[in-house]
């Protein structure tokens, strides 16, 4: 078995316990305060993860959001990048448009990314330069879209706050049209199957794009922070995820009328995970 | 057969023509214009209906996004009040989370309300007095929130534009999160479940609310416009969709700060369909 197909056997079994789990709890009607409910699935899903993947390969390293490996800071040998619930306030409210998400990296590249919409049954997953799957269907190379165009996903947050809104307002007034769903996981998976053409988030930590980042790379999606650089798999940054042209035109024509500002955000938020 | 079994028969009928044909267009890989399949889908789906209703009940009217019953302006007799593609840019770009809206009223009382999420195959459904249903499972009526623990809709371009932006980023600042789904019907009906917690939007059309409206009332929603006024269902209108407690605090926390701007609004805009 390789990395890829364990890795693949083992999120299925992470989301068959969450889904049995959550039928429990709506069974039994528990009284307990849905937070609790989350932060538990959480650590229990990385930790089943994590036991896994120790047992069947003692020298892989792990990053997860619930505290594993929290003192990694180089990229030899394997490394899991896990968030086994991304998409947090859409599991405590609607119990779904949620997803787990793996990134495996080998030596500081890419080898396989996996994101599991769990309620919906939709496994999103690629292995590095062998293209990208929604289940067993191949999903095409992303058509280049311009902005009036395009559908975009944003937070409608950025677009209220002092420090944002000047930046952001401009590209959701020139797109087609702008949605949000509330999962970043999801939303490069989106961007990677063209429900969505464009993805924009001020910031992320490693475990919220490893594994989407793979999966839409893979379509051909350009993946960068706002400022046009290469994510570092380690450190948290911001997103920028389209179809190539689209991308161009986001950053060129809109993000870098605000670089002196970006730039400082970044230097300000971005030295750590 | 009622009237409203009638309605849930040719709604779902409505549905798998539309499902047969993106399957055809999907398999033919036409090159046709994605606009002009959702302007030729929007038509037939309308006429199907259209004619369906004519051929059992001649003596009902019909008023729907594409024409018919352009000049009814009085609400004696039963009327349909049919938008045969709610969330046209979803069906062009993503072809699914669209939905065909029906909603019947009889001497002017709300009768019966369909939302049909075609592609997901969710039928949601109310008789006015009892109760709403997603297929055959009966809704909760809602519980109450507070904004500060409350997930809203709302598309965010009402965030960029110089006469919105004010009213309503306070509402967006507050509320635990916020989500845009692209289609009215679906927002209803999401209320309607808890998938989110309100919806709040500046204008709808007659056809992109009655259905909705029907079957969220159904669960305890409180629907009115943003001056808190009972809708119109010749007329459009804005719209504050939300629980009670929810609802209230909207209105009179953050909307009526903006009495006189929303009136000014209200004014300009809605004095006709």
């Amino acid at each position: 078995m390789t990395i890829y197909e364990f890795a693949r056997r083992i999120i299925l079994e992470a989301g068959q316990n969450i889904k049995d789990k959550l039928k429990l709890e709506l069974t039994i009607e528990t009284k307990s305060n849905p937070n609790d409910l989350v932060t538990n699935m959480d650590k229990e899903t990385e930790q089943f993860l994590a036991d896994k993947i120790n047992q069947t390969y003692p020298d892989h390293r792990i990053i997860g959001e619930e505290g594993h490996g929290s003192d990694i800071d180089t990229l030899e040998g394997v490394i899991w990048i896990i968030d086994p619930i991304d998409g947090t306030l859409n599991f405590v409210h609607q119990q779904q448009n949620f997803a787990i998400s793996i990134g495996i990296f080998k030596d500081g590249e890419k080898y396989a990314g996996f994101v599991y919409d769990v309620m919906n049954n939709n496994l999103y997953h690629a292995i590095a330069g062998k293209g990208a799957y929604l289940n067993d269907r191949q999903l095409a190379t992303l058509q280049s879209t311009e902005l009036k165009r395009s559908i975009i996903s944003m937070n409608p947050n950025w677009l209220t706050k002092d420090w944002t809104k000047d930046v952001y307002s401009p590209i959701v007034k020139d797109a087609r049209s702008a949605r949000s769903y509330g999962s970043a996981a999801l939303d490069f998976v989106f961007v990677a199957t063209g429900i969505i053409d464009s993805y924009i988030t001020l910031r992320l930590h490693p475990w919220d794009f490893a594994g989407g980042m793979i999966i839409a790379e893979e379509t051909g999606a350009i993946v960068s922070n706002q400022l046009g650089e290469k994510l570092h798999p380690l450190k948290s940054n911001s997103i920028l995820v389209a179809n190539p042209e689209l991308h161009h035109e986001i950053l060129n024509v809109y993000l870098m009328n605000y670089k002196d500002e970006l730039e400082n955000l970044h230097q300000g938020m971005f030295s750590s995970r």
